[in-house]
């Protein structure tokens, strides 16, 4: 039995670490840089070094440690190959095995929006469950889909891009994806900003969010819990385009619970009320009482997960 | 090394077995009558006479037998038991503990839906594949789900019920399920009647299906074939509630291939084209690709479907 296993999430800027036991309990976590350069060709040799330094700073031996589990920005294929990842200027990547040959240690790739399900599966907002939906509301809409236990990848590394779901047909200009109408347009951070934007300039009627500058999903959500009622009609709007896509999201994987995690989810559990009234409408009726739930991890979901896609080897 | 494996497929009025190698041959296929009196009680009974006939019948000894893969109308959930079945009187069943005791074979049970989709992966419209979506279009619009070459049961036993996605605002009378506004409203045989319908009472355009009797949607696809334009804008309407339901699908699963099945099929390649250019045009651009093909092996993919659950047993 192994002893303690590491879960690494690479972002565009930093490389979040984590040392874990492989129960799941955060021992440290530390950030290094993202060094994008060359091609990228420093992200995995500086994983390598800071995995190697923490164990002799720590005197953990390498038949201690279970392995590294490393999410990373872009489509993971089945064998832990990425074919391109932008945000990190790299190619096709084999990860598992350069990795793997550098620290001596069992890798497994997975996407990072992936292994954050996973890690809110394992110890987050859907702890107890085996299948799961994570919904992330952030800049963009993210998504990961845990299916007895596991992250499912999909054939093409493609599965859980639920942010790219065709739902408003009123939306006219591009998503990042090149489609018009993406849940991410109305349901993102960004989104709720253009939902709100619109109201006001669709009426003269009062509200707590006029005239504030940067309008942002946390002032919409404030001002609904002030009662005002134009920002009650933008989260009826979000919660509309969210709920509804929640519910065929469901009707196709039949999840135990629904998480909804990113900085958007932060305004607290109002925001459920907001998803699940309108999901409720919609769903099946055996899917109707489908567990809602807001992600606990935060930042940290990606390591968790990164250390469970290990845990158990 | 077993030799041997039973399907079974359970509907209302008859009940299909198969006899297959456990390598996917069909050996020899019947059926026999579903007795729904007294609550269903005759049907597991049934099926463990007839199963053990066919036995006696070859000369099949039991431990050549690897097992007995059943489908049946209603959820099952993941240890083979079914809360209900509307259509053969049921309450709660343990099929695979009551069948197996029966016959002292190992016994797998599955809905109906779902072993249909296995079946397809196996021998028919998927085979090659691990990961796909079957969408059978009939009466209704049932569903199931292959992941990793496994049926995906979901937590209520409802994964793939995509017939109950909601997809056309303007319907509003309600669906069997209760909710309005299903895909199966639109899609189905008679959701297809129903289209065809709304557009001849829209118009007084000439169309080779005004005046026609009992509408279906063989009559609509075989005027689209003579390049009628009202049947053209029925089509249309159908391609692009299923394809954009479908692109919202894959966008879950990531499927290697979408089989498209049931009566509806029939109509040929050409409903295929229907769906996938209305897919292609909201797939998420990693996905548009997503190979779709007909269904093969028509009434005989649940039987199919059955022998693969218990074939590696």
């Amino acid at each position: 039995m192994k002893k303690y296993c590491f879960g690494i999430d690479v972002g565009g800027t930093t490389i979040k670490c984590g040392l874990f036991t492989v129960e799941g309990v955060l021992l440290e976590k530390w950030e290094i840089k993202t060094r994008t350069k060359d091609n990228g060709a420093n992200v995995l040799p500086d994983i390598a070094a800071t995995v190697l330094a923490k164990m002799g700073e720590k005197g953990i031996e390498a038949d201690s440690v279970s392995g590294i589990g490393i999410g990373v920005p872009g489509p993971v294929n089945e064998n832990g190959c990425l074919p391109y990842a932008v945000n990190l200027h790299w190619g096709f990547k084999d990860i598992e095995g350069e990795l793997g040959e550098m620290t001596g240690l069992s890798v497994k790739a997975a996407n990072d929006a992936n292994i954050a399900a996973l890690g809110e599966m394992w110890k987050g907002g859907g702890a107890g469950s085996r299948n799961m939906i994570l919904v992330t509301l952030g800049t963009g809409v993210g998504g990961g889909i845990i299916i007895d236990g596991k992250i499912l990848p999909g054939y093409h590394g493609a599965a859980g891009e639920i942010g790219h779901a065709f739902v408003a047909p009123k939306i006219k200009d591009p998503c990042n994806c090149g489609n018009c109408g993406c849940l991410e347009q109305v349901a993102s951070a960004t989104g709720i900003a253009r939902l709100a934007k619109e109201e006001l300039e669709n009426s003269d009627e009062d509200s707590l969010l006029r005239g504030k500058p940067d309008l942002d999903a946390k002032k919409v959500f404030d001002a609904v819990k002030e009662g005002d009622a134009l920002a009650i009609r933008v989260a009826e709007e979000f919660g509309g385009y969210l709920g509804t896509a929640l519910s065929i999201f469901a009707e196709v994987t039949d999840p135990q619970v629904i998480v909804i995690g990113g900085g958007v989810s932060k305004a607290g559990p109002i925001i459920l009320d907001y998803i699940a009234k309108n999901y409720r409408k919609h769903a099946f009726p055996a899917l109707r009482e489908t567990d809602f739930e807001l992600a606990i991890l935060g930042n940290d979901a990606g390591i968790y997960g990164g250390a469970k896609m290990v845990a158990d080897l």
